[in-house]
């Protein structure tokens, strides 16, 4: 993660404030405009109450065809019944005409507080701004104005061997807590210049998701708003992608690299968290090793202990038994870093492990190994410690 | 609760320091005592790690009788393999010993930090003093000495028409954090005065549990270590219940109230909580409804905002919507206290809704009720608010 953000041709970006978010002067409205319509691919909340925007967007992306991203924060439009989808359409049908384009090719997005109506007339008022706020070189100002209880901004970019030349990507995310192993995860827009079908990028966004951020866990709620988009401009000129061939798989590895680094960066900015911690655990299936890896990083005593630096493998093993996967206690092993801290049904403990496993878990980052003894098939989930700061940020977040 | 305790004719009970605690003087070491094996029943944790108590105390239960209920805190005993096997049956033993019993009739349980062994030796030393301490009334000194976390001691006690004159029960349970609606959740004693047989017994402590303790939720952890048991003296002299029988349904009425209010003393104490809060669910089936409750009951995001007084209905409705449970949002109502906040898919919601229903949220109890427009099936879990005192206890726990 930096922010020297790579340019990527065919795109350009804009943030600025728009009055929605209660402090003055905080970016809350960005855009993303292609200087045609591209191929675009989309993944969205699982979650049965979806916000207006998503409704909108899911819809308008079905011809695979987009050439606006519009994004606020401050407001995430959800459960704000037929109002907020009025306002939802207006201010992206504002933007549709101050870039000339079609509205149906500007995909809105919302994220922050649910259940008030969006002030659409803001967001109408702003479009002309925004537009015209529109550069190269404006990712940053986009990543500041999507950001809402995150403490820092989240972009990540690789480049890549394409077709022909080479490929860029960049990729930039909101998210702290409301993250979610089964989830799309939070907002993501990510552009290439490369050349792709709409299809292609679908199904490779839909694989590289499932694989990265639908690993990373922080509270275990889930958003009314999430949703990750890929666009392509082509503006590269290189032949397009497709699956089978050498470049798409350097650009499937790219993808992968690019959503990983935000899943982290999510994690590490989880909210008020202090470290970013992956479960590995081996299992007789992935599937299994998933659910228990699940577990673990969704049960609370173990986030606490995390944010204790406690290495209470106790807490680990016990999260690992209630997962509904069968194992043998007595033949688990549990380490955390390199310090093996539960062998064979009994720990390995004494003043200097405990000393050894604590300094690992004073890390900012670190992984928890879990081998439940029945086999060595693998998953990841990335967690976070629960702190303080979690229960400050949440307790009263909407006053 | 209450501590004005009932006696119950046929049990003595004691709590004294053993020094199984860190801190000197704190009471540890408990114990219940018939005057002769009696009828009993006991229900156990369901995570595939338990402790060494637990796999004694089930095993010594299969014959059906039991003549003592040993327990300590400050350390669970569990992950601890042969060794804390050991310890546990000879410090049952010692305390069979100073009773006069045969040691398969002394139940041990354990409560506390996992993973390390048991001080056997501390409970030998102090079988003596434990018997010696034994009175009729040290129902409240056995309570004092299973707490861990806990802020108070939890007792609840009914009186009801036996099958010939008074029945007395008397409850006795520890448990703040680590309460889960799948489990028996934590430490519980129950004694009766009446007759019953051990297969009686051992079906309406089911039953009753499952719609009672069951149906909390305060961390969404289960413990290697949750029992719950139930002896019956028989002391009454009266003819043994029988289920279908009058006497059988006001017992198990009073079982029933008995538990509800030790597992509303638990959800209160649920550690650092400031309220309980019962969350209702309706919907087309029972079994809809208590998922969504729980997912509901045990989300973070809804947790910390019960915990800020937060009116965030918001919160509510999207963790609902990832229960995996099918309803249509805009059919759906939420009410916190008597005030709608949330109708047919759309906010209720001024700035005097918003007093109100935040003024409910200041009260220690209240109930939050979800109507999914599906049905009218209901069922309810009690959860407790997540607050900055949960996290100073659960981060630093071991230490």
């Amino acid at each position: 993660m930096t922010d020297t953000l790579p340019l990527v041709r065919g795109f350009r970006f804009a943030g600025i404030a728009a009055g929605i978010k209660k402090k003055p002067g905080a970016k809350d409205l960005a855009l993303i405009a292609a200087d045609r319509p591209v191929p675009t691919a989309g993944v969205f909340t699982r979650n049965l109450v979806r916000a207006a925007p998503v409704e909108i967007s899911e819809a308008r992306l079905r011809g695979g065809k987009a050439q606006a991203l519009l994004a606020n924060s401050g407001n995430a439009n959800a459960c704000t019944g037929k109002e907020g989808e009025r306002e939802a359409l207006a201010s992206s049908r504002a933007v549709a005409r101050a870039l000339g384009v079609d509205e149906g090719l500007v995909l809105p997005s919302s994220t922050g507080v649910i259940g008030v109506v969006l002030p659409g007339q803001k967001l109408v008022d702003a479009a002309p701004a925004l537009v015209g706020d529109l550069s190269e070189d404006g990712a940053a100002r986009f990543a500041e104005a999507i950001m809402t209880t995150d403490r820092f901004r989240k972009t990540a970019s690789a480049t890549f061997r394409g077709t022909k030349g080479e490929g860029v990507l960049l990729g930039i995310a909101k998210g702290a807590g409301m993250i979610h192993p089964d989830m799309a995860t939070t907002l993501g827009f990510l552009v290439t210049d490369v050349s792709a079908s709409a299809a292609y990028l679908r199904r490779v966004l839909r694989r590289t998701v499932s694989e990265t951020l639908n690993r990373i866990s922080v509270d275990g709620d889930t958003s009314t708003n999430d949703s990750f988009y890929l666009m392509a401009s082509g503006a590269s000129q290189s032949p397009p992608l497709e699956e089978g061939g050498a470049a798409s798989a350097r650009f499937e590895r790219a993808l992968g690299e690019v959503l990983e680094s935000l899943g982290r960066a999510m994690v590490s900015d989880g909210e008020g968290a202090e470290h970013a911690v992956r479960i590995e655990v081996l299992a007789d299936t992935e599937a299994h090793a998933l659910k228990v890896a699940r577990t673990i990083a969704g049960s609370l005593l173990v986030k606490t202990a995390l944010h204790g630096a406690d290495p209470n493998w106790g807490r680990i093993i016990a999260a690992a038994g209630r997962a509904g996967v069968k194992f043998d206690p007595s033949k688990a092993e549990v380490s955390i870093g390199d310090v093996r801290v539960f062998h064979k049904g009994l720990p390995t403990f004494d003043a200097e492990t405990d000393r050894r496993a604590s300094a690992v878990m004073k890390q900012p980052h670190y992984a928890i190994r879990v081998a439940l003894g029945t086999g060595r098939k693998k998953a990841h989930v990335l967690t976070s410690d629960l702190g303080h700061e979690y229960v400050r940020i949440n307790a009263d977040y909407r006053s």
